[in-house]
């Protein structure tokens, strides 16, 4: 199976990458970016072009790792060119297949449930890949390319995915934010934030083999009082803190009273 | 040195084994609950006892893992007896020095900065001992006791202590309460938890080399209101959740505004 990589981002560049190594065959790499789209085409010793006329027609699928508002006006392009049967996926988590015009008949998902960054090596034998196609003979297709690059496929709905994509805010980007904010307190006091990360990834870790909500501890669920009380009267200096700091004590409370 | 160590849970537990396992000699072991004494005496070969009148009056220090509000009380007993000379330390994070009687003359923190559970193998190697006490004569004890089992000893003060205590709650207590909404977000659509954890140790592991602030992804961050308001409109059936996720994406767009 021939791929034409569209997008030298983050997932582009990780995904081109993994592939590579792992003997899939990846002939044209797109980036609207000169130097991005080279240096993955460089590094995985295939084509890089930067106009998407020139895309390659010979391939059997097309993968757009291109931000969650460019899928639908690429897709419309390839389109354009009587792509209708060539298999065309995205890899958003957010972004359902209706995102795909009505002019093509071969579509479906590619997405790989990770956080990415260039500078971070990611560890593909852990990261999940969550696969659909709107056509019963894609699906295997897509499996079995997810297959390649990782031993945790799922075969995911639009409609799962959507869900997935809300839970992933609440245990990413809410938790990061207060990372930042334990970060920030530390900072204040000239104390190193270093100190926290084993706890932190201590947290995590017990949620292989535990459940959260057993695994909760703190003031909020013992009812420590005082506890809280002192707290807050520390975090008065910052109300954005403190807020939050009361909403999750109620909250924590609430869910361990019923 | 000669320790006695009050108190077989948790951190009693892990401590005791790995104080026996690095060659630190614990000459007795205390805990109201018989079974909890007698089995960690019984695996770290030393002698366990119920009544604290029977604690051995020949150590050099004198551990207490017990409760944060039982702490005072057995500090007090032990001033009782006569250990003004005897070093009395306590393990809490959340406990100021000044629970101690001024009966007694020497005393000190010895905490490690980690969540245990009797059911997980702590890796000492990677957490976080703070130590403090009251005489400067006995803070390189405490200092070097510490590095007996741990690479990472910090002298940290009361008031410092109170702080990454606060900071604690925000980046352990907090994100698993998020892990658990995630979950149950999950479990009601069948969908499995174990889909997320991989995305929940790299947002962990990636703040070993970067900054949280620098690492905040998401809808907030992005300012991309479309995913937001879908979100928002799956979440209008949990109120609770609703809650919290207009409150962090107010909180994120902010401090990234700034």
């Amino acid at each position: 199976m021939k791929i034409v990589l569209i997008g030298a981002g983050n997932v582009g560049w990780h995904l081109g990458k993994r592939f590579h190594e792992c003997g899939v065959e990846i002939i044209q790499v797109f980036s609207r970016e000169e130097s991005k789209a080279r240096r993955l085409g460089d590094l995985i010793n295939t084509e890089s072009i930067t106009d998407l006329d020139k895309v390659n027609r010979n391939a059997d699928m097309y993968m757009l790792a291109v931000h969650d508002d460019a899928i639908g006006e690429v897709a419309l392009k390839l389109a354009s060119f009587g792509f209708q049967e060539k298999l065309i996926v995205h890899t958003s988590g957010a972004t359902p297949m209706t995102v795909f015009p009505a002019s093509l008949n071969r579509f479906g998902v590619f997405y790989p449930l990770q956080t990415f960054s260039i500078s971070r090596e990611p560890d593909f034998g852990n990261i999940p890949v969550c696969v659909d196609a709107n056509s019963e003979e894609d699906l295997p297709l897509l499996n079995k390319l997810a297959f390649r690059i990782s031993p945790k496929v799922y075969h995911i709905t639009d409609e799962q995915r959507a869900v997935i994509h809300v839970a992933a805010v609440f245990v990413n980007n809410f938790p990061n934010y207060l990372f930042q904010v334990g970060k920030s307190i530390l900072d204040e006091k000239k104390l190193p934030f270093e100190i926290l990360l084993p706890l932190m990834q201590e947290t995590v870790s017990k949620l292989n083999t535990g459940d959260p909500f057993e695994m909760q501890t703190g003031p909020a669920v013992r009812g420590d009082s005082a506890t809280i009380k002192r707290h807050l009267s520390f975090l008065k200096k910052y109300p954005d803190y403190e807020e939050l700091y009361k909403l999750f004590t109620e909250s924590i409370e609430k869910a361990h009273r019923q």
